[in-house]
Order: structure tokens, then sequence, then C-alpha cells
């Protein structure tokens, strides 16, 4: 039976659409183990959403390497063997020819061309032609491409009525991340934000999934530091203990990392990654954050973390930890576990922000907590409704 | 108003009952603040315990120093001020004049004289007295004495019948932390076990606590490194990343790592640190575990843990904490914290077992999980049906 | 025997000085032990320098707290013990009677009254007062000030014909060290620079110290994250390990820690901290080094660092290391070993800058490289040759 | 121009010496670059030692995967890069082709055949075979076997006499480990011991070498926790810093992990890991040091070692360091250095233990301390003179 749900990466030439869609090839085809695939998970499979073999893959990217290549670069990186690359080339090849190009660059120093209307059209074409081509039942786009710089604020993008006025005055008043997630809801598509640019986050965007009925998810993956953050912190918490400061440093390589080296863009993921300690903790703690490009690093990152905390009598003590791992091999999972969520929601009827993913998210949208467990209990028994709901 | 609930300490001048009296008073005289305090947290507090002015503190030891003397070590020791020490001298020594000298050491190189039905009869007379002098509603044993080895099962062990038998025929079978269990429980008083001495886990000690109808909670307070472990194994576990390894490394000085330096006494330990991975992975784990008594450590202890785990396509990862912690300072609260849990469901007439407070404990009695998020849930929900109930 | 050299402390009740007269009375009352005192290991001691005892304290200072109270503070912050602090306060209260309001301050966002030639006299008069009034040998100006923003080099800066021009019009050209170096230079005072400040390393004062054939040391001691890095570094060096990467992070908190958070000011000391490593390695590596101020640590600094190295077939491994430790308890025995050296080397008769003092410092001044193995060598060769020197 | 100087491993299929194999491979081709060899620095090529490209690889073992297996198992553990293990494969079979079959084990539960004299006479063959088949100048042997268990020490292996009488009677007195060394010294070839196994170590055997003349070096290569120990502890120690505890615990897989988790045999290891602290700090330092097999490491190994120590008025601070490393990419350069540099001074009529390689070994034969920048100062100064030395 062929595939019925489309996976649609904005970025997806990008390390984490890579990885994705080579972990997507080596499943169907039984090569590797479910490892990192939260969604197979008795307590999440429970929902029933479709299985990584009954997703289908394409995407917009600006980018030029073809998949192929893209992996064997990854390989060499270390994130996943040779052999594995090579087993899945003519997957990838064929995934590679369901790539579009993009009309929009999510880098801000690339200027696009045309009006965002006609992009808007353009993708929306695109999407609706990847989704008939294929007999599809429903077209997921994840955003991965590159992070972008935070937008200021303006009527347009707070509200979509303005929104609409200016587009149709051919005005290009949207980051590209939030022009994708506009065109995918005219198309009918879900959207996963998994990068903390605006995306479907924009009081607009959002308006506009509520109006069209669509469900969305986001944003920002939690993949590292801020899950295990969001593992602890809790327990400081609950066992009374005064967290007083709570240092935080990234060295991390890769592309993530180049665009992170940007001083104004590198403030869309530090808010996003300092947002929850707050919240976990019940309180500002003070300590810095810093995120740090490496280039050495490639697609590996190490985080250390030194949390100094108060107990019983004033008595200090401190806790530090040192996280090392593979960003895209981290991300990956979680994307293929995004789209195949997302897609069970939109087929069950759910629309908005879907505050039971915030599992996945370090700044998560709709109605959900920071802490991990509390996350998973929200996921799990979300998943239980979904699957007792034929 | 006086204190109406009695905390008797077995080991009531060790280090962690030595801390814990100087916190009551501080607490009570409002020289220091709530941190640590579990149950001054509000989920915890619905249920309405004792305060901790509401204690009277008394106890057992076989050890000749004074508290104020002791308190003074500590100081020294950095595990509390040298101010907070002298400010609560006088009711330090109050305190001491309840100490009354153990009939039993838990040191099982120390003999014991007399049958251990005699040493049963002289507990049980000083924990009367002790209620009857300062009319208290109830008094709560908390074992705080130095840790055990750990003992084989015998048919008196295992069997309260055989036991009465054994005690009635002027033997003496019962390890010293279950003589003072049998005692209490004989007086009508509730035990917390906050050592892996194996106190009133003994079945035939338990069947005692069912029989005269006595709450209990156990064993061996989780105050560090296991502390971590329950908060952080879940996260792979949830997140489906597969722990290849996880290596154990505890340094720590003061009397409790002396104990532990013995090879034989250290297993009750590491047995009840490596109980939960287990359970909280889903699978057995591999790696070391070891506890190292470090003398210039004093009351502070290190751990160092390295986890070696497998994600997406096998890519390895790792990550490593170090947690810096005064053993002492970690443990006093929690001792409060239960004394006053246990008088609670004590009042509220519950027996055996007390499952709802595995949050405290590395080896948890009763129907609990190791999941430190699970165990807060458990807790809060039993806190919050204690607090309905007038 | 009256002691003979003066220490002259610009910053005298500050944490570095606070701490160094604290252990100098310490040391000379025989209440604490010589840890720390590189200048008490015999193949220093064989250059027979004064002892601890022969220095008389006095200094500079703007602020206003008495060194009593300056050590009270530090004893709460555990940089030693109360009963420490109030054994010597006589010698303290003693130590700050001989304490002259500075005439300068080394903040920059100080304005300084009256021209820097009226300065110069006046602190030249307090240094010559101080000599003649306690009949001393000689007096050496130690800098332990807070740290200066960089300056920008100008004519009067690297030339001290124009400098001496420029005072004599009524200007004030020189950064406040520098104004002290030079006023002790023209008072006949070694100077020895323990910050990065630019104080005596001005090519207009180095040419005054070489007319007036004065010796000095600098500059910025090294007691930490940079001392680790000297012993380090050349591990990697001599084994062919080629080093990727050095991400060096220190948290810190105190009165230096504050004047470093500001963005400018920091700058003098990763520069400091930064210039070693190239030499070390041989040449330029990547890495972020990042000073941050988090208030709670107090005197307090923890270091973490990452090295990412290649070795044979370009395998990548990493070490990583923290550091924790107190910053005045190591800078202030440093303190003392300099006063001790360079009082000694002005008795030999020596002049310029005292290359063989480099073990003591972050960016030493005169002949040596960054080698910590190299830089103890050089100085007991040095120390030998002054012993052999009668 | 054909090879001169033969390398002759004891364990020739293991891991250190099949990487080895692969690097000398790899270099003389010009297909990785001299990182991590120590002879190829300046400082030390000015011996002039032969290159890599002049030595012609043999060996014993016992074992049975052939050379180009054991360079992809390796190359699948990330010790290097699969490309690489394929580039080499027909040299890696020719150098199989010169492996002979070992007589004798470095694991003492397999036992041997024949007697001790019977083995002696049939390596030495092996060895004088291989000399004269290739014309060589001299054959260094290299012994990487397996760790063996310590020896208890007997007449036969005190007093090179009382072993001859022995070996003449039939006898087996010699561990395996020393039955190699010996045969090698009566053939004519210097040893290197780069294992902590007795080897040439034994007072019988260091009679033989002084006899006939010959240079030898041990042992037990410094490749990692030891390595970082030895260029630490000396700056603790010149700064006068007082150690007061020092911990070391080893994480380590592969064939070495195994052997060393026997209990036994891992003594070995422990007590030449622990000489040098003791002499380089000048004290003896409390604290465990433990090895512990974790299969999943592999090729990797993860030391974790705490300092705690005590600075100026007592104030304890503390250093940790985690080190991660490929055990046979950080052994393999050194074995090539070895070989090298012994076939040099055998060149130079050199004869016993070579103390000037101390820096290469955690338990140095010879005159050597364990300061590694007092051994690499010791090493190129040796180098100075054979260079001068025409």
């Amino acid at each position: 039976m062929a595939p019925k749900t489309g996976l649609w990466f904005i970025g997806a030439r990008g390390s984490v659409a890579t990885t994705a869609t080579v972990g997507a090839l080596a499943l169907t085809a039984g090569l590797t183990r479910r490892t990192g695939c939260v969604t197979d998970l008795p307590e999440v499979a429970v929902a029933r959403p479709p299985g990584v073999a009954d997703l289908l893959i394409g995407g917009h990217d600006v980018a030029g390497d073809s998949l192929p290549k893209r992996a064997e670069a990854l390989a060499d990186g270390g994130v996943f063997g040779i052999e594995l690359a090579r087993a899945v080339h003519d997957g990838l090849t064929r995934v590679d020819a369901r790539i579009r190009h993009g009309v929009a660059s999510t880098d801000p120093h690339e200027p696009s061309e045309g009006t965002q209307r006609e992009a808007v059209e353009q993708i929306s074409r695109d999407l609706a032609g990847f989704r008939a081509a294929h007999a599809l039942d429903r077209v997921i786009v994840v955003d991965v491409a590159t992070t972008e710089p935070p937008v200021a604020m303006t009527p347009e993008l707070s509200d979509l009525d303005a929104l609409e006025r200016a587009l149709a005055a051919g005005e290009s008043p949207l980051p590209a991340s939030s022009l994708y997630a506009y065109a995918a809801f005219r198309a009918g598509c879900p959207v996963v934000a998994f990068t903390p640019s605006p995306g479907p986050r924009l009081p607009a965007l959002a308006q506009l999934a509520e109006r069209v009925g669509l469900p969305w998810a986001g944003s920002d993956g939690k993949t590292g530091e801020t899950l295990v953050k969001s593992a602890l912190a809790p327990m400081f918490a609950t066992r009374a203990l005064r967290v007083r400061s709570w240092a935080s440093y990234n060295l991390l390589g890769g592309g993530d990392g180049r665009a992170l080296a940007d001083p104004v863009t590198v403030t869309s993921k530090t808010e996003t990654k300092g947002k929850g300690l707050t919240e976990l903790l019940g309180e500002p703690v003070d300590g810095p954050l810093h995120i740090d490009y490496v280039e050495d690093l490639g697609d590996w990152k190490t985080a250390w973390d030194m949390v100094s905390f108060e107990g019983f009598l004033g008595t200090k003590m401190s806790m530090q930890f040192t996280w090392q791992g593979c960003d895209s091999a981290l991300a990956a999972p979680l994307v293929l576990d995004l789209a195949r969520l997302v897609a069970r929601a939109h087929q069950a009827g759910e629309s908005g922000p879907l505050g039971a993913l915030g599992f996945f998210f370090k700044d998560p949208a709709g109605d959900s907590g920071h802490d991990l467990a509390g996350q998973w209990r929200a996921l799990t028994e979300w998943c239980g409704r979904l699957g007792g709901d034929r």
C-alpha cells in the first residue's frame, strides 16, 4: 500500500531533514532500530498515528547539494554510518527529485524575488501538486530551515486582516518562516515549527490556523541541554532546593552553529532556551546562557551547565552536567514523531496549537508547561484519548 | 502551645540527626528559611501535617559527644554556620538531656549486653516514658544510625510467630535496626527507616506493623546521586534513547563514608542505589557503581555519573554529571518531612508501608516506582486526600 | 627585630590585599601553615628573600570599610575561618591605620581631583613617609586594585619625555594604575602589577623604570584557569596532539566579577588570558573565552574548559576540566611571594622587568614564555643565582 | 631504498599493533598527517632516528583474525576511517604474512606447550629469520600483548644465573612477557615493554640486557589519565598547594578492558598508575583508583579525576577533569616513536634501561622521574646529544 501522509520539509536538504529522510528510508527498509522514535513507545503508539513507512517525503530548499551528497557528508561527520547512507542512496535520490526550489530563503541576507503574494501562490501550488501527484490524504509541513533573527512586531504580523491587506497590496511583511506557514495553511496543510523562527507563532498566523481549522505544533525542538534542564529543574523545585544560579554554555558547529554565530540571530535561540527555567523553578534565576560556534565540532554539540543551589540551613551546593550529543541525530526522530502525530491530530479534526505536543519543544505553543514529566503525561493522555476515538 | 508530636532518633547524635535537630530549633526560632523542607511546599502542606515547631526531639545513641559539641564539629565542616550552632546551643542541650543510651549498637562489631527481649523492653519503656513525660499525641521513631551490613534471611526474620518464639526463648535473632523497629511497633510508634539497614523491612517486622496497625516508611533516604538518577533516567526512557551503560562513582567522607568503607556493609547501599535504574529504564544496564571513602571530604560528597547512550540510527552520545552536596544538609530536612508526614498518616489511621512517601527513598517500600516525577505526583495526590479528610 | 621591607598595596582594602594581610599576620603569629607560599619551597627559598614576618604592610585605597570589617566579610564568604579573622583583628587595625586615602581611583567612572602631577607628589610623599616612619630598607608597591579598561596608546604613554612634558603642563594622560606606578618609581619603589591594568607596562613607564634603575614585575596574577592551561597545553604540544578548539568559560562573583561584568573592562582580562595559548600550542586555536559575573558565587570562581583535539590518524578526542577555586585565597600568597622576591631583586640591584617571575603571571613581562614548567625552571635558576650571590 | 629497521610486535594482531601498523602504512603512503608522532617534532627529530618508512613490521600473535579484518573492526569502532583501512589493505596483508604463531600466550589461562627453553629457541629463530630474510640492520621487539597478572618474585626471576639453570633444567619459571624479552635479548634485539607486564623489568632480565649490551625501554605506555596527572601534579607541587585527595576512575572497553576486568590482572595496572603521584607530590595522597570494564565503550576510554586540594589559610578547593580518548589511537604513535628511538639508541651503542624515554611511560625504567615536563627535557637533551654524535 502506498504512503498516505506527505511530509514536506522547509529546508529539505539541511542536516536535520537529511538525517530524518535517511532514517525514514532506513526504518522502512528494516535497516535500523526505532531508537529515538517516541511515537513507537507503547504509550504513544496507542494513538494509532501513521507509521514511518506511511510517510512520503518532499520539500523546499534553496541549497544546491543533492540529498545523497548531503548524506555522505553527514556520515563523514559521524552522524550515521557510511554504509547506511549508501544503502538508502536510491531512496534519497527519489526524495531529492521531489524537492522544489524555495521561493524564499529564511536567511534574511538573501533577498527574495517577486511579491510575497506571488511566493505564497507558488508554495501553495507546490504543496497541492505534491498532494495530488501522490494521492496523499494530507501533507504536514515541517520547518527545519536555518533559524531566523527575531522580528519586530507590526500590525500586519499581529492581525490577520491587516496581513491580508498588506499582501494584497503587494507588500512583503512576513519573515520567510511565516510566509511558508501562511502558504501551508492556505493550502490546507498542518504545520510544525521545529526552529525558533516565528513561523506559525505570529498572532496573524495563529488566527489564520484557527480560521481554516488546521492544527499546528511548535516551536523549537527540545533536543539537548534544554531537554536535560526540563528533567532536572523540577527535581530542585519539588525538593524545595533553592537554585541560586544556573549557567548554560553551549558549543556547537555545523550549519546551525554558523547561523547562531550571528549575534542577532542567536537571540532567537537563547530566548526560547531561557524561557522555561523561570517557570520550572517558580522564580527568575541568575546565570549566563551562551551559544558559541566552534567549527571543528561539526554536527556535534557539547553543553555544560553549572547549577549552584542552596539547601537546608543555607548550605551551598552545586551540580554540573556535560551533554555531548549529535544535533541531527537527536532532532531527526522527533521530526518524524511530530509529522506522524500532527497527521493523526489532523485526521481526528483537531485545530490550533497542539499543546499536548509540548514534550517536543523548548517553547511549547498551546496549553503546556515546561516540566518534561508533566509534558509526557499530557502527551500520553492525549494519545490515549486519540486511541479511544475511532 | 506545647509540641504534640515526638520525634525519636535512633542515632540521635549522628550527623543527620544533629543537623535535623539544629534545623528544627532554628526554624522554630525563625533563624533560618524553609529551604529543603518539602512539607512546606503548598502541594504537600495541604495535608495539614504538624509543623516543625510541633516536634519534640529525643532519641537513643551509643556515642558520647554531646549535641552542642557535635553541632560545633559540623559547623567546622561547613554544614551550617557556627553562629547558628551557637544560637541554638541551649535548645541542643535540652534535646541532649532527652537522649537515652542505646541498648543496642547498629555497629555489628559492638556486642550488645543482655537478651534482645530485655533490650526491647528497655527501648519500649524509653519511648513510652518520653511520650508520657511530655504528653505527646504520638512518637515517630526515625532510624538515622550507621548503616548495617546486609543480613542473611532466616525463619525468625521471615515470620513474626517464629520471631516471637525466638525472642521468648532468649535468643537474639534481630539486627539492631530491626530490634529498634520491633520495640517501636510494640510501643505503638510508627517507624521511618532512613538508612538501608533492614529495620522494619524484614517480613516479620512488616507483619508486626500490619498486626498492630501502624504505618511505617522507608527505606534509605534519596538525597543525592540516586535522586538525580531518578529525575534523569525517565528522560532517556520517554525519549526512546537507549542507555548503553551508566557508571556511578561516589566519593564521601564523614561517619557514613567510614561505615561504607567496609566492603560488606557497602553492599547494603550499592544494592539500594542500583535497584531503581533497571526499573526506570525498563532493562538492566551495564556499568560500575562504587562508593569510596575519602576522609578529607568530611560531610561532603561528590558523585560523578557517566551515561553512555544510543540515539537515532545507532549514534552514540553521552552525558555526565557531577553532584557536590553536603550529605547531612540534604538528609536533615527530609527526616523532618518524614516525621511530620508519618505523624499525619498515623493520625489519619493509615497503616503498613506508606507507598506515597516513595519520593523520599532510594528503595521505596509499598506501592511506588522509582521515577521522581511519578513519586511526586503520588505524594501530592496522597496529601490532597489527607487534606480533604477532616 | 623590626620588619625591614614595606609592602604597599594599591587597593589595600580589596579582597586580595585583605586576604594577604590576614595571611601575613597569621603566618607571623604562627596561626596557619605555609600552604600556597611558593617562596617557602626550598628551590625558591634558596634566594634568601625577606620572610613574611619581615613585611610591614600599608597602602592606598579609596574604599571605606575598615580591614577588620573586610576580613569578617571574607570569612563569611568562606575564604578563611572567622576565628582566624578574629585572631588577627588587632594586627588588621594597625595595618588599617597605615592606609592612606588614594588620590586616584582605578575606577574610570570616578573622576580624580587636581592634576596628575599633584597626585604623583601626594603618592610619593605617602610612600616616602611610610619608608621613613618605619625605617624600612625598601617599599614594594603592589597593585591589586580593580581592573581598569584597556587604554588607547598615545604619544604620552609611549614615550617618557612626552609624558613628562604632559604632566608638567598640568595634563592627566595616565590611567590610574600607571599614575601609581609612576609615583612609585619616582619615590624609588619597585612595582608589582598583579592585575591586567596597564600600570608599569606602558612603554613610557618601562622607560622610567629603566632610567631610575628599578625592578618591576607583572602582569595579571595567574591563579586559576590560565594556570591550568599553562600546565596542560605543553602536554598536547609535546605529544604532537593537535588541539582543534579550546573553549574557556569562567564564572565568578565578588568585586572582581562585578568589574569584569563591564563589557569593555573584561577585554583587559580576556586578552591576557588568551595570549598564552597560541604561544603554548604553536598555532592559533579556535574557541570562545567568556568571563561571566554570577553574583551568588562570591569570592569563588568556577571555570570549565573543553579541549577538542586530534590524535593519530585524525581521531578526534576531548578533555574537559572544571576548576573550583577561591580567587582571593589563590591570589593572596602569590602577592606575598612577589613582594618578597621583588624586594630580593631590588636588594641585589636588578632593574627592569623581572622575566624570571613569569611563573606568577598570565601576561609575563620580560623574557619569559607561558609554559608553567619552563617558568618554574627559570624561577628556580634565578633564585639559585641570587642565593649564590652574597 | 628498502627498510632497514625491523619492528616486531608481541601481540601483532592486537588493537595497538594493528593501529600502529595501519598508521605506519598510511604515513609511508602519505595518506595521513604526523599528528601524535612525537619523534617528528623538531626537538626529537634532531636525533636522526629511522623514519616510519624505514620500519618493516612483523610479529608474534596467538589470535586468529587477520590484520585486514582486525583493521576493519577497529574502523567500525571509530578508531580510524574505513577508507583508510581499505587503502592499506594490501600492506596489511603483507605484514600479516610476516606474523608467526606465538609459542607462548601472555594470557596465564592458556597453557603453553613444551619447555620454555624450546620456546626461547623458537622465538629467537623467528627473530633471526626475520632479520636475515629482509637484510635488516636491527629488529626492535615491542610488547603490546594483553596485560599479565603480577608475578611473585622467585630466585629464578631475581638472578640471571639461577634463571639460566632453571631453563637448562627444563623448567618454566618465566611469565610469557619475560620469556619473549629473554628470547629477544638472546637474539640480539632491543626490547620495548609497552604494557605493565614484567617483560624485561625482572632483575634477571635486566641483568641479561646488561650482559649482552642491549638497550631496552619501559614500561606501560603513558597515554591518558596518567599522562594528564603527570602534567598537572607538578602544578600543585610548584604552587605549594596541598593535594588532600586525588580520586581516579577509569572506564574502558575493548580487549584491554576485558583483561583488566580480572581483579588480579588489574593490579598490574593500578600499581603502575598509582606509583607516580606520590613522587610528583612529595607525599602519599589519599584517594581511590578504579579501572572498570564497560563493554559498550569499545576502544574508547573515559577517565574522571577529582583532585581536592588546600590553599592559603587552609581554604579547600577542587579540580576535576574528564579525559575521553581512543586507547589505540593514543598508544599507536608512541609505539612507532619508541621503536624508532630505541633503534637509534641501539645504533649509537647504548645499553640497559633507557631513562631518557621515561616521557613515554607510566612506570619509567632507568633514571627518570614522573614529571612530564622534566621527562620532555630529558628526552630532548638526549636527542640533542644523539644528534651531535655522528
